[in-house]
C-alpha cells in the first residue's frame, strides 16, 4: 500500500514512507473525511466532470463524441486529479464505481492520445498546430504532470498500469521535445517537475528525472514568456537555486518547490535542497496565516509582501494549502526535521480542512480568516462555498489529498517508526529488523490523549518516535512529564514486545496567541487555539461578532459537543468577553486616542475554524481584539 | 467667471456659487497646482491623447484620418475631460495652445458627430450597428456626459459655444432615444445624469433635466444588464431613493450621487436629496480613509464592507477622490451644511492631492496609506505613479479638478459670503446689497493664520462667514478665542467698510488620531495630523519605517522646511519614537501575548501625505503602531 512520494533507494532522504505498509484508519476525523470523500465528494466531482464538459473534451479528442472544447485550457487536469483521487481512495475501501471511472477514463485517455504521445484536449480541439507555442499560459505541462501523478497513484493503489502506459508515452514525448529544447521550454505553471520525478520513481526511466532537473534549472532567467503580472509571478525572475524568498503566484511557487526538493533528493543536490528549505523558513516566518493559509492577495493569487497577512482580504487558496502540505512533506522526508510536520499539521487541521463543508459537498477557493456581516456587499472572492468552479482546481485538490491523507501520518528510518499525525489507525510495516505493527487509539484533535500499542515487533530494539507539537506546554508520557528532543519528538528506543503500549498526553489547554508586531493587520488582536485547532467566533454563536473583544485574563472553558447541528462533533471554547462600541467623531471613523468607549459584558464561544460556515453565512473571525481596558 | 455646478434660480439650493465672480489665486498651494497644471500636466496629457490614439480615434470617425480604434471603449472621455481641463484652466491665464486645442477639437467633434447627433468613436469605428445594445459596459452615455461637462466648461470659461452645439445635438439625440425608452436604457457607468443637469443649466433645455431625472429613477431594478460583478456593482440593486448605503463600484456610485443631488435640487425633490445625504453620512462614518480616500478593494474597484479600511491594500482611486469632492460640493450647495466642506477639504489635501507627483508629471490611480519596502514583490495595483494609463481616467480627473479648484473656495447666500477653503486670493462678487471684494492672505495649510481684508463693500450689513474645521481645537479671531457655530463657522455680520480686516487663527497643533474600534486593519495604530494635512512616515526620512512605533506622550515638534529636495516647501513633524522587534516563535509570526519585544529609541519624522513618493520608491506609512510599553 504505497502513497505519494516514494524516494528511490539512492535518494538523499533520511526519512522514508513505511516499507510494505498496511494502514487502516479506524475512525476519527481522518475516517470521517475518507467516508465523506467516498460517499459524497468524489461522486459529486465526477458529476461535475461530466457537467463542466471536462470529460466530453476528452471524448471529443478521442473521436467518440463531438462538440466544442469547454472550460479553461487546463480542464484536463480536473479529470486527472479526480483519477488520482479515485486511485488513492480505493486503498481504503473497494468501490466499483471508482474502479470503473479509473478503467474507463484510462482507456479514453489512451484513445485521445496522439500517435506521438501528445495529449491535451484543449490544443487538440482548438489549436492543434499551436501546441507548445504559448507555454506561459497554456498549462500543457501542468496537465501532463497531473496525468503522471494520477498514473502513479493508480499503479501504487490498484497495480493497474494502463494509465501509466499513457503517462509514459506522454512523458517520452515531452522528453523528445524538451530535453534538449532551445530556450527554456517551460510551462508558466510549474507542476510537471514533481510529477516527472514521481514518474521516474514509478518507472525507473531516468530521463524523466533528467527532464525534471533541467526544467528546475532552466527557470529563473526571464525567458518563460511575457506575462501581465511579470516574471516574478511565473517564478522566472531568479534561478531556483538562488531565489532567497518565495514570491509570485502561490500555487505555482509551491508546486515548483515540491519539484525542486524531489529533484534535489534524487540527484543528491544539497545546494538545491538548502535553497528550497531556506525559502520555506522565510515563508513560514513572514507570509503564513495562523491557519497555515498562504497567499494574501486575490489579485494575481500571490503571496503578497512580507508580513502582509490580512485576515479578511487574504486569499489563502485551497490549492495552496494542499501544495504547502506536499512541499512540507517532501522536506520532512528529505531532512527528518520535525518543524515540517508542525506546519503540515497546522495547515491540515485549519486552512485545508476548512475548505470543504462538513457534508463534503461544497468548497472554498479562498479561505479568509474573517467574514463580516455585510460580506455580500463587496465584490471579490465569493465569501461562500460552491460545489464546483469554472476554474475548478480546488475541489479535486481536496479529494486527492484527503484520499491519500493517511500516508502523511508516519515515516520510518531503518530502525524507527515516526508518528507525525495522530488518528485512530492500525499501521503495519517493515523496519530493518523485521515487521512491526502498531495500533493508535485517540480522540485527537478533540483530546490530547494518544495510546500507541505495539501489536507486532521483531526480536530487536527499535525506536517508536512520537511527535510532540510545539504548542503542547506540558506533555505527559505514561502520566509523567516528558520533554521532547530538539526536533519535537519523544524517542522511545526499546526492545518492544507485542501488547506493550505507551500513553502520550498532549497539552490541550486553550491558549491565546498574538501576532508578530510586524503584522499590521492583526495588531491588538488575539487568536484562540487549542491543540492543533485554530478556533473562530461565528455569528451563529454570538450575533455581535464584530463588536467582540476578548479578555486576556478570563477563563477559557472547554465544552465537548457531541453533535452540533450542521457540524457534528466539536469542541466549543467559551469565555466571558465584552462588546466595545465607540461614537464617530466629526462623522468619521477616527477618534482622539483617549476617546471613551462603551464596554458591555458579553459571553463568547468559539468553534474550530475548520468547521466554520456550516451554520449560515454570518460573520466569522479568527482574530479578535484584545480588550484594552479589562 | 463661472465654475462647475450652477443651480438655476428655481433650484432648492440655499447656498450658491458667488454671482458675477472674479477670482484670482495669488499664490499658495492652489497657485502652485494651477501653475503645474498649465506648464506640465495639461501639455503632457495632450501628448498622451495623441500617443494613446484617443484623438486619432476621433479623427478617423471624422473621416480626416484612418486606422483602427485604439484604447478602451471610453477613450473619447479622456479627450472630453482634457477639453474640460483646458477650459477651466483658461480662466486663470491665457494660453494659446489650450485655446487652439479647444477650438480644433470642438471642430473635430462636430465633424465626427453623426447626422442624428450620435457621437462615440468607439462604436462608430468598431460596431456602428450595435450602438446602445451593450450599455452595461459600453460607456456611451458616460462619454456623452463628459462631453457635456466639457461643453459647459468651455461656455462658462471662454463664452465659445461651438462645443455646446455639439453637446446639444448629442443630448437631443439621447432624449430622442431614451426619454421614453422601453426598459431602463441606462449606462452601466453613471455620469451622464449630473452632466445632463449641468447642460440643462447652461442651455435652459428642460428635457435634459427630465432625462436626467428619469435615468436616476429607472436605476435600481436589476435591469441595467447582467454583469459579472452583479447588480450592486452597477448600482442597480435598489432604487436610488431607497438604497440605504453606498455600494458597488466607487466612481460609478459617486457620480450617480452627484447626479441624484443635481436632479433633486432642480426638481425640488427633498426625498431624493435626503436619501443621498443619508448615504453620504453612512459612507463617511464607515468607509472613508483618513485621507478621504474611498474604495477599499482593487478587485472591482468597490467600496468594500463597512469598516473595511486597510491602509496597504486600499484602492482609494484618484477618480473617486475627485468624484467625492464633486458630491460633497453639491450637498454643500443644497444644504449649506459645513460637514460637506470638511470632507471636501480632507479629501483635497490628502487623497486627491497625493495622486499627482509634485512635478505634475505622474499619477497614482490607487492611493494606499501604506507601502512596504518589498512592494515590488507583489502583484496588484502598481505601487508607483505613471504618466498615463491604458484606462486613463485618473490623470484628466486631476487636471480638470485642479483647474476648477478655486471655485470650491466660496459660496454665497443673498447676504453672506462663506469662505470654505483658505488660499491666497482676491475674490469679488455680488451679494444682494451690491458688489463685495475680499483679499485672503494666508500660508494655509502650512500655517493656521488667515487674514481676510474687505476691499469693497456695499453700504449695508452682510455676513462674512469663515469656516472653522473641526480639528481646530483653540481658534482665535483677532487674537481672542472664538467658538464656531454648530455648522463650524464664525459668522461675522457687520456693516463692513473697505479696508477692514479680520484675522482667523486655526489651531495647527499636531495631533495623533486613532481609528474607530471597528476598523480592524488600523487597531493599535495612530495617524499624525496637523491642520488639514495627514502626515506620513517615509523611508527617505527613516530607513526603519516598518519597525517604527510612536510614543503617545512624546513631543511633536513642527519644523518648516522651505525647500526639501524633490518636494519643495513642506512642514516636517519630528518626534522621539522607538523601533520594535520581536522573535519568531516556532518559526511562525505568532507569539504568546506576553512574549518579550526589543524596543530601541529612534527619531522619526513625518511629511504631509500629499507630498509622498517624491523622494524614491521606499516604504511609507500613515498609520503607525502606538508603542505599547512606553
Amino acid at each position: 500500500m504505497e502513497g505519494p512520494v516514494r524516494p528511490t533507494h539512492a535518494a538523499l532522504s533520511p526519512h522514508r514512507p513505511p516499507r510494505n505498509l498496511r494502514l487502516a484508519v479506524t475512525g476519527g476525523l481522518f475516517g470521517q473525511w475518507l467516508d465523506v470523500n467516498r460517499t459524497t465528494s468524489i461522486p459529486l466531482a465526477l458529476h461535475h466532470l461530466e457537467d463542466s464538459g471536462a470529460l466530453a473534451n476528452l471524448r471529443t479528442a478521442a473521436g467518440v463524441a463531438s462538440g466544442a472544447f469547454r472550460g479553461p485550457a487546463y480542464a484536463d487536469s480536473d479529470v486527472h486529479k479526480m483519477l488520482e483521487s479515485a486511485a488513492w481512495q480505493l486503498q481504503h475501501s473497494p468501490d466499483p464505481a471508482l474502479t470503473a471511472f479509473l478503467t474507463e477514463t484510462a482507456r479514453l485517455l489512451a484513445r485521445a492520445q496522439q500517435p506521438d504521445g501528445y495529449l491535451d484536449s484543449h490544443y487538440q480541439l482548438t489549436d492543434p498546430a499551436d501546441r507548445y507555442t504559448r507555454l506561459v499560459d497554456s498549462h500543457e505541462h501542468y496537465c501532463a504532470g497531473h496525468l503522471f501523478q494520477a498514473a502513479v497513484a493508480a499503479q501504487r493503489s490498484t497495480g493497474d498500469e494502463e494509465l501509466l502506459t499513457v503517462a509514459g508515452r506522454l512523458a517520452d514525448h515531452l522528453c523528445a521535445v524538451f530535453l534538449d529544447h532551445e530556450g527554456p521550454g517551460l510551462d508558466g505553471h510549474p507542476q510537471v517537475e514533481t510529477a516527472l520525478v514521481e514518474l521516474y520513481r514509478a518507472t525507473g526511466v531516468e530521463r524523466y528525472l533528467t527532464l525534471a532537473a533541467r526544467m528546475v534549472e532552466r527557470r529563473g532567467h526571464g525567458l518563460v514568456g511575457p506575462h501581465k503580472h511579470g516574471a516574478r509571478h511565473r517564478l522566472d525572475h531568479l534561478p531556483v537555486r538562488e531565489a532567497p524568498a518565495v514570491t509570485g503566484h502561490v500555487v505555482r511557487a509551491l508546486y515548483l518547490e515540491a519539484g525542486a526538493v524531489d529533484v534535489a533528493v534524487e540527484t543528491g543536490d544539497k545546494e538545491l535542497l538548502a535553497a528550497s528549505a531556506a525559502r520555506w523558513t522565510d515563508m513560514v516566518a513572514t507570509r503564513t496565516a495562523i491557519t497555515g493559509g498562504l497567499g494574501s492577495r486575490q489579485v494575481g493569487e500571490v503571496f503578497g509582501e512580507r508580513y502582509e497577512l490580512p485576515p479578511d482580504l487574504a486569499y489563502n487558496e485551497t490549492c495552496a494549502s494542499a501544495a504547502s502540505m506536499q512541499w512540507a512533506w517532501r522536506l520532512l522526508l528529505a531532512t527528518g526535521e520535525g518543524r515540517y510536520a508542525d506546519l503540515l499539521e497546522r495547515t491540515l487541521y485549519n486552512a485545508f480542512a476548512a475548505a470543504r463543508s462538513v457534508d463534503g459537498r461544497t468548497y472554498y477557493k479562498g479561505n479568509p480568516l474573517q467574514r463580516r456581516p455585510d460580506h455580500a456587499e463587496a465584490v471579490g472572492d465569493p465569501r461562500c462555498r460552491d460545489e464546483w468552479f469554472w476554474s475548478a482546481c480546488c475541489p479535486p485538490s481536496v479529494t486527492r489529498l484527503m484520499a491519500s491523507l493517511p500516508h502523511y501520518a508516519a515515516t520510518t528510518t531503518d530502525d524507527a517508526l515516526f508518528l507525525h499525525l495522530y488518528t485512530p489507525m492500525r499501521l503495519a510495516c517493515d523496519l530493518g529488523a523485521g515487521p512491526i505493527a502498531v495500533r493508535v487509539e485517540t480522540e485527537y484533535p478533540w483530546r490530547g490523549a494518544v495510546r500507541v500499542t505495539v501489536e507486532e515487533a521483531p526480536d530487536a530494539e527499535w525506536t517508536l518516535a512520537l511527535r510532540v507539537p510545539p504548542w503542547s506546554g506540558r506533555t505527559l508520557l505514561d502520566g509523567v512529564p516528558v520533554t521532547p528532543d530538539a526536533q519535537g519528538r519523544v524517542l522511545l528506543r526499546r526492545h518492544w514486545r507485542a501488547g506493550e503500549s505507551v500513553a502520550l498526553d498532549l497539552d490541550m489547554t486553550p491558549r491565546l496567541t498574538a501576532a508578530h508586531p510586524r503584522i499590521d493587520a492583526l495588531r491588538g488582536s488575539v487568536a484562540l487555539e487549542r491543540g492543533p485547532l485554530v478556533h473562530c467566533f461565528e455569528q451563529a454563536d454570538q450575533p455581535y461578532v464584530d463588536e467582540l473583544a476578548l479578555d486576556a485574563d478570563a477563563d477559557l472553558s472547554v465544552r465537548d459537543v457531541p453533535d452540533l447541528p450542521g457540524i457534528g462533533r466539536t469542541v466549543r471554547i467559551e469565555t466571558e468577553a465584552v462588546t466595545v462600541a465607540a461614537p464617530h467623531q466629526d462623522g468619521l471613523p477616527y477618534l482622539s486616542p483617549g476617546a471613551p468607549r462603551t464596554r458591555r459584558p458579553a459571553p463568547a464561544a468559539a468553534v474550530p475554524y475548520f468547521q466554520w460556515d456550516n451554520r449560515g453565512d454570518g460573520a466569522m473571525r479568527v482574530w479578535v481584539p484584545l480588550d484594552e481596558h479589562p
